[in-house]
């Protein structure tokens, strides 16, 4: 039997557009002699649909196209689709009203719907906000061929592999129990850093474990901060991997199900990237591209400080829209230094974006001169060093709003950690590329970038000059931060690994730099409230997946 | 047996500081002869703790702080306190790690822990985050008296008043047959309109229903987007009020069991406002209030633009801080009428507090200056209009910075629903004081604050000129805006009453308007992901309780 991964991108809420997907796929299947399609978790609305679905016309509707697309299915194709089904009994029984399911479409009709079981309800999930869980382990027979039917968390249980439980129940191993012949995994499952390797061994444990074939379809695309990697594969009775489609790309792929061997044959794998730097790239450049397009954007602009945080997000840019689609604005200052221009300048040229420069010495002066009388007596300091920083923003957010581009912003993960970054200034964007990616790492894709074109990409001067503001003369990053291998490895203990001010000392770090970074972290809360979406890249990132309170008081020092 | 609820305002995170305050109002009840003390749901930590919950050094100095506590108490006095608890259990059975609890302290040990049973997930509500649903019926015995413990949401499931189940168990039918004498609920239960009614008419039901006494302890404050507003109260076996507690205020409420009777008896009530913009006026005091306290800070700036938005938030910001804390920055431009001086002025006069004048015009010149070129040939319009916005962030930002003071930000729910606001510009602030008030109940605060306080706060040239943003010459906000009368009736059905176009229409409004505005709410998503937290004061505000996606596609009028 000829079964088809349709590793499909959708548009969140795109019901009409999602279906028309799916039904040309299914046509393209059904030509190649498919008889069962998978596509991803809530393929018909996309994930997350989030608040979405608290809007019943909008459950409604999507019913309404289920049925339509079941009707307009090519003959003689199974296609298990992605949507969400009422729970009737929720007014009588308590719960939540909806269930997270996967519907069997086949000659026209509806004829089964599975629900999810497992509920992951942590860091960006939010599923028991709008789910009740499946009670019952999922299959159908297709052509005397018993199909186990699990969606995406509902595979994360194997307490085996993780060394703990996360649910009460296993839907593999109830399956297994019933003697399904293959199990489908149908998806959203967002990228971060390694991911796949982990999902792979995971479901490979699963598979050796239960002796079940396994195949695994994700969703691809970016959907505001998450960034869904794709790279569906299956597994044989072994554990072998016998396909992968592509990562971060849309893709179609036919594997055999052998019904003597009662197994899933080889066929072709993608491969999995080497580095870490080239996966965080593609993903990067997808989750650029897909936020732009899917805002009906098609041009970008962004300020090119000559820094490296603002050089990568223009080489993601390009890469995601083309050069032609990338315009950098130069905003010197008083303080600026000449590099910062030819730097910018030199990295445009390599990129082949085109540039402006506006100096902003002038509206500094005209910002002076305005609150001279009130700042009378005063020293310059922060608000002065803002006040450069927010006449950019405004700039930047003017030329955007005139020619219907939109702006990026180029903060890094380690200056938002510590709030070293102005709030309406540059912070201003419709997304930070790059606002989980660390400092150092932000240093590494550049190298990588560099060394995979075989040619100067990011120009050399940007990777080895010292970090700077340039917001008053002769400032550096590190006259008010840790050097960033120091800052970047108490923030992933903190952020990541959750350790205490005493443990992350014990790790080595100074007492002194721990507590003032501890208290930079709590203090930047309000700043992270207000920032645009962040593309997700790591297991932690700020903005839907952090939930922190802003008016609090953590004695984090008193923690051990 | 003397019973005191404690109606406390917690600051979150501060562990020492609220045990601190728990212990103090423990001796003062002691010294009144106090039997048992009953403080809010999670009063250790206060309510919302959100993610400082998943950090286990936090969740460990709890527990050491609970155990401090428990040590420091009275004698004689047994105390309720909400606090967190491991679930032991959770790597074995599967589940959340943590339990949100009750502790019964006495003769300086914990005696007993109660969990939670019904974990509120919706709105801005994430429980089965953090929490395992706790699965038996909570009761203690004390002096031979069997007292039934609740947390909050477990009160909230009763199927005959709602006429529907939320959850399939209800604690205090369970309790009830148990045949305990009194139910506590010890609650954090945010404000909104009317709720307090809602309450009360729900717990009566209850009472009755299940014949039982209850004693309703909330919690009150602001804690970033949530009031509090505390009002706890006692039932007795007939269901009728025994006492209140204050409203928007911190008290400490001491009620007799009697013991013979197995009833309350009844004692002081406090008042419920008779009036919602009474009502949400002392709400918005507290909010404001808090937040800034709460976040150190302890003087406001906002900008006053001579319109009925800002005027409403300087009143509120001089009741919550004092005349003194509040600083009017006027930013004139050549839009700008007389009489926005004027009337701006005139409230500042009326309100006692300082004002500063700084036109922008020169500011204005120098943005076009610097843009001309790139701007050559193009037409004003909503670039240039968010110029003029985001330079007066930028000053209003930049007082704030030089001074330590926190900036409000002023817009109202109608004009961050439909995105009538500039993102980096009047949007810009620490808190939005107003961010879920409809621009008609704007209104009717203002002139409620006039009759209440019998002379003219708000000046009546305020009330009644034609609101607008005065960006370009003879703007007013209906150029681009349905009536606010019809706007927010759209807006109520639609994000209250989650109404289709085609519900709305059939209401009586018109097709076209009812596109345009539901086109506005989808398009300004982008605005209102970036804005500060707002106050919350209804059943579905925007902020923590409103998770839409940005990058999508609706087809809102296919929608019915």
């Amino acid at each position: 039997m000829k079964i088809a991964i349709a590793q499909l991108n959708p548009i969140i809420g795109d019901l009409s557009g999602n279906a028309q997907k799916i039904l040309e796929t299914a046509q393209q299947a059904a030509s190649a002699g498919v008889r069962l399609l998978l596509t991803p978790e809530l393929s018909l609305c996309g994930y997350p649909p989030r608040d979405l679905l608290l809007n019943p016309s909008f459950v409604k509707a999507m019913q309404i196209t289920l049925k339509k697309l079941a009707q307009d299915l090519p003959p003689n194709l199974a296609v298990l689709v992605g949507t969400v089904v009422r729970n009737a009994e929720a007014h009588i029984a308590g719960g939540k009203t909806l269930f997270n399911s996967i519907a069997w479409l086949e000659a026209g009709k509806i004829k089964q719907y599975f629900h999810k079981r497992l509920l992951p309800t942590y860091d960006v999930f939010d599923e028991k906000r709008y789910f009740e869980p499946g009670l019952q382990a999922n299959y159908f027979t297709l052509d005397d061929i018993n199909i186990g039917v699990t969606i995406c968390e509902d595979l994360w249980n194997d307490e085996e592999f993780w060394g703990k439980r996360s649910y009460a129940v296993n839907p593999i191993a109830d399956l297994s129990i019933l003697g399904v012949d293959l199990i489908v995994n149908l998806s959203a499952s967002p990228y971060t850093v390694g991911k796949q390797k982990l999902r792979e061994a995971m479901l490979k444990h699963s598979a050796v474990n239960f002796q079940q074939p396994v195949i695994y379809t994700n969703q691809v695309g970016g959907n505001d901060d998450l960034i869904f990697d794709g790279r569906s594969f299956g597994l044989n009775r072994q554990g072998e991997i016998i396909c992968r489609a592509k990562g971060f790309d849309a893709d179609l792929l036919v594997v055999e199900f052998d019904e003597t061997q009662r197994d899933l044959k080889l066929d072709s794998v993608s491969p999995i990237y080497e580095s870490e730097d080239e996966e965080i790239w593609h993903a990067l450049v997808l989750g650029v591209g897909d936020y732009i397009r899917k805002c009906r954007f098609s041009q970008v602009i962004l300020g090119l400080s000559g820094g490296v945080d603002s050089a990568l997000v223009a080489a993601i840019a390009t890469a995601a829209l083309g050069k032609e689609n990338v315009f950098g604005i130069l905003m010197p200052s008083p303080y600026s230094s000449q590099h910062s221009i030819s730097d910018a300048l030199a990295l445009a040229d390599n990129l082949g974006i085109k540039t402006q420069i506006l100096p902003i010495g002038k509206l500094m002066q005209g910002f002076d001169n305005s609150l001279a009388e009130l700042f009378a007596g005063t020293e310059f300091g922060i608000a002065e060093e803002n006040i450069q920083s927010r006449i950019r923003g405004n700039l930047l957010m003017a030329i955007a709003n005139k020619f219907g581009h939109l702006l990026l912003s180029t903060g890094n993960k380690s200056e938002m950690a510590v709030g070293y970054c102005t709030l309406y200034g540059d912070m201003n964007g419709g997304l930070a590329v790059i606002a989980d990616v660390p400092k150092t790492r932000v240093y590494s894709l550049c190298n990588w970038l560099n060394f995979h074109h075989k040619k100067e990409i990011i120009p050399q001067n940007i990777l080895t000059k010292a970090p700077s503001a340039e917001l008053k003369p002769g400032q550096v990053d590190q006259d008010s931060l840790p050097a960033y291998e120091i800052l970047d490895d108490i923030l992933q203990r903190l952020i990541h690994e959750h350790q205490s001010a005493e443990q992350i000392v014990a790790a080595g770090h100074d007492q002194v730099i721990v507590n003032r970074v501890l208290q930079m972290v709590a203090r930047a809360e309000f700043k992270r409230r207000q920032a645009p979406p962040g593309l997700k890249i790591t297991d932690r990132a700020f903005g839907t997946g952090w939930r922190m309170p802003i008016a609090s008081k953590i004695n984090w020092l008193a923690l051990n």
